[in-house]
């Protein structure tokens, strides 16, 4: 394994994240907050990325283990020195990487218990990490570092959520560029459209930042809730509705061709899961208060199943049938190739479809039936991955569950916390419901759910490769 | 589809299983209660069934689609006619149809809130359908009927658990002689020692009858609790561990090849598991009261692995880390070729083989890596159908658990219903918990419980073959 060359890497991306971590210092500033906690984190980002790449070291060609490494333990390194600012803003070290872990990840999982009371320069700092784990810090990295294009490919691999990447152009540099610009270009139509909407700028940003990134994180305790807007709640609900699905169907539809999106079978199963999910809790909520809850259904649905975790309500104390339906949406998540978490709706429709299989060859033990997609035969290798990433999610998901139990935590709230954040959704039920936060969790169960952060957002094989003795192997 | 064939087999279920009825009328009899129940349960079955085997036709060969069809519809109506006893002493058709698919399944759940307000002779039948259905009804007939042998393996495979059948003997006859011998011989012994430990024969039967088969019906409220002997939870726990290892292997050890029992994977996993999950959960308890509570807490994990589901205390009381264990190892069941339920443990541990496997291969893409158990390949059809089975279950299980949230259930009692019925579990937790029952369960959801004990008990591809469009094509 080469160790330099993960370390220049690494200390690129720690570079380039102390640079950013000038942006909420401008806020900072503007609102007259002390401006340490930034400088101070920027100074040591900064200092670190540069020390990591002093020992220079030609950048020709990674191995899959080293591009492996270099991701997973990017995104690692990434959330610990995003933590500082936290740190130094008087937040316990082991809570200030949950936040950060919470932030890069996408997850929305916070430990604050009163958002408010925290500066609103560390708070845009908050939302604004992820929007840089949205898209892909990797993936930025690709766009303009284009020595990395040879072992580019297993790079986009490791950190690109869904079993296949969409090739929109031949040289991957441009993909990355092209994915990076539509998502800067879609965040910015939503600060206008918000900014019309009558919210101001500081908002505006930092709710865009958290919704094209399917991440969750808001300045206010009340999530969206605290605008009390229809207007508004309707935009954010159409932008995590887009951040939910393929980036590469909204260039082609950028692009004039927007039979591009509506032939795409898996666009097509979200779009129908969210209108069915709809339908039932609007249902069910009308059945418990009489009232027409469809507002309250439609952003709930899209806030979980995009697993962005906004809230407009305490969904937590809603009928039964509609807390169950969005637990299993927390599964389900949003669209391969979208900045959304979970299992994938693509995957959930192949597995759907080789269960189906297997039981046609009950009947038929010699027939040769390949899984499709729309018409493309889906490759035994494809396949494969899938299922063993379903068996590992659900592995994770059990493991950390009765590890959360094991400390005490109540049945709902554990199993919730767990697939809460390996889906990278936020909120679960219980203590750690969107009434309540993750401040409470034992230290232990902090450090096991930063784990399932990261594995999750990393597609599990990324991270879990790391505890093969073969990894290490010579 | 020769629909002749199958009625004459399901004619031939229907009249051994009238006959069958005639046992819990001794008990009436012995007990001076009621005797019509029976009487007349017993006479419409065996009327049935002849009617049924009226249009008689050679039975040469069945098709895979009607060895299915027999297996799945025979247990249908095998718990359908099995409920006319329930019925006749004045249970609601559904709940009496509940307590039948529970009792032929080997669930062990039950509708009934006063278990000893019931007459002995019911309770007795209700114990006895457990163990008629614990190894197999249609094995009983390959045992008995030789004409059957042609189509033997296909209606073995559909009933016995577990992703391949052991052949101890090349004539499949003679396999299901051996099975439901060593089954007979087990059952002996446990009602031996049971007598011997000091309880009448009428409890030994009862208790026997519901260990053996892995039912857990018991004619006390309080389950083995009732006897408060440390002897008779010995016994029971023995004989449980024994239910849920495979009986195969049973036949070795009978027959002095001690080995194989010790050298088989699925057998050391499953004591090791056992094992673990004692030791985790006597150590939660432990912590919780500062007592020893190894003698309840080997009760309960064997009771709910092996999918039994009798109990000696509240577990639903219980600290939470021990909870969850229980409910994971709802999933995980008992071994292949046992009468037990769940998912297997052979089937987990291939499940964990092949995730790990896929792990391996990010490395080495190009490697081609056998799934392999013990010293042997595992074929890539077998591991398919693991796939699947796993998929579907998952699939079944959340799709229960949503139906019964959407009538109204909270999430723990709605999930932990699904998995103990899909399982053949019995108990779950909150409403339906130990110190509950199902009896308030709502209609739909008591309609959805019973699929799911039918579907668990066949696993899953038996019954679910049913639904696919093909299957009732010419």
């Amino acid at each position: 394994m080469n160790r330099t060359t993960i370390a220049n890497l690494i200390g690129s991306v720690l570079r380039f994240l102390g640079l950013m971590m000038l942006i909420p210092l401008i806020v900072a500033i503007c609102y007259g907050e002390d401006c340490n906690p930034f400088l101070t984190s920027s100074a040591i980002t900064i200092l670190v990325g540069i020390v990591l790449g002093l020992k220079t070291h030609e950048i020709d060609d990674l191995a899959i283990k080293e591009s492996f490494a270099t991701v997973a333990l990017g995104w690692f390194f990434a959330a610990l020195f995003g933590s500082l600012p936290y740190l130094f803003s008087g937040i316990s070290p082991l809570d200030a990487f949950f936040e950060s872990m919470s932030g890069f990840t996408t997850t929305g999982s916070t430990i604050l218990s009163d958002i408010e009371a925290h500066p609103m320069s560390l708070l845009f700092w908050r939302s604004f990490t992820q929007w840089l784990g949205g898209m892909g810090i990797i993936v930025l990295f690709l766009a303009v570092l284009p020595k990395l294009a040879v072992a580019g490919r297993d790079l986009f691999r490791a950190e690109v959520p869904g079993p296949t990447s969409d090739k929109l152009r031949p040289r991957l540099s441009q993909t990355a560029k092209i994915l990076w610009s539509v998502y800067v270009v879609l965040s910015a139509v939503e600060v206008v459209a918000l900014l019309i909407s009558g919210i101001g700028l500081y908002d505006a940003l930092c709710t865009t930042f958290s919704t094209m990134a399917t991440g969750g994180f808001s300045p206010h305790s009340e999530s969206i809730a605290f605008f009390a807007s229809p207007l508004v709640e309707g935009i954010v609900v159409f932008f995590m509705f887009l951040a939910g699905a393929n980036f590469a169907l909204h260039y082609w539809v950028l692009r004039g061709e927007h039979t591009r999106l509506l032939h795409n079978p898996e666009f097509r199963l979200y779009a129908g899961i969210v209108a069915c999910a709809t339908l039932v809790i609007t249902l069910l909520l009308w059945s418990q208060n009489g009232i027409n809850s469809i507002r309250l259904g439609i952003f709930q649905v899209v806030s979980i199943i995009t697993t962005t975790g906004f809230a407009t309500a305490d969904f937590d104390t809603w009928h039964n049938g509609a807390r169950l339906t969005l637990f299993v949406l927390m599964f389900v998540g949003g669209c391969a190739g979208s900045t959304g978490g979970g299992m994938k709706v693509v995957r959930m429709l192949l597995l759907v479809k080789y269960g189906y299989r297997e039981l046609f060859r009950t009947l038929h033990p010699r027939a040769i039936l390949p899984v499709r997609i729309g018409r493309q035969m889906v490759p035994q290798g494809v396949m494969e991955s899938i299922l063993s990433f379903f068996i590992l999610y659900i592995f994770v998901f059990a493991v950390a569950s009765l590890i959360l139990g094991v400390l005490g935590m109540d049945i709902l709230s554990a199993t919730s916390a767990a697939a809460t954040t390996i889906g990278n959704v936020g909120p679960g039920f219980g203590v750690i419901g969107p009434a309540g936060h993750f401040g409470g969790v034992h230290p232990v169960g902090k450090l096991v759910l930063i784990l399932c952060m990261w594995i999750g957002r990393l597609e599990i094989f990324t991270v879990l490769v790391l505890l093969i003795p073969e990894f290490w192997r010579k």
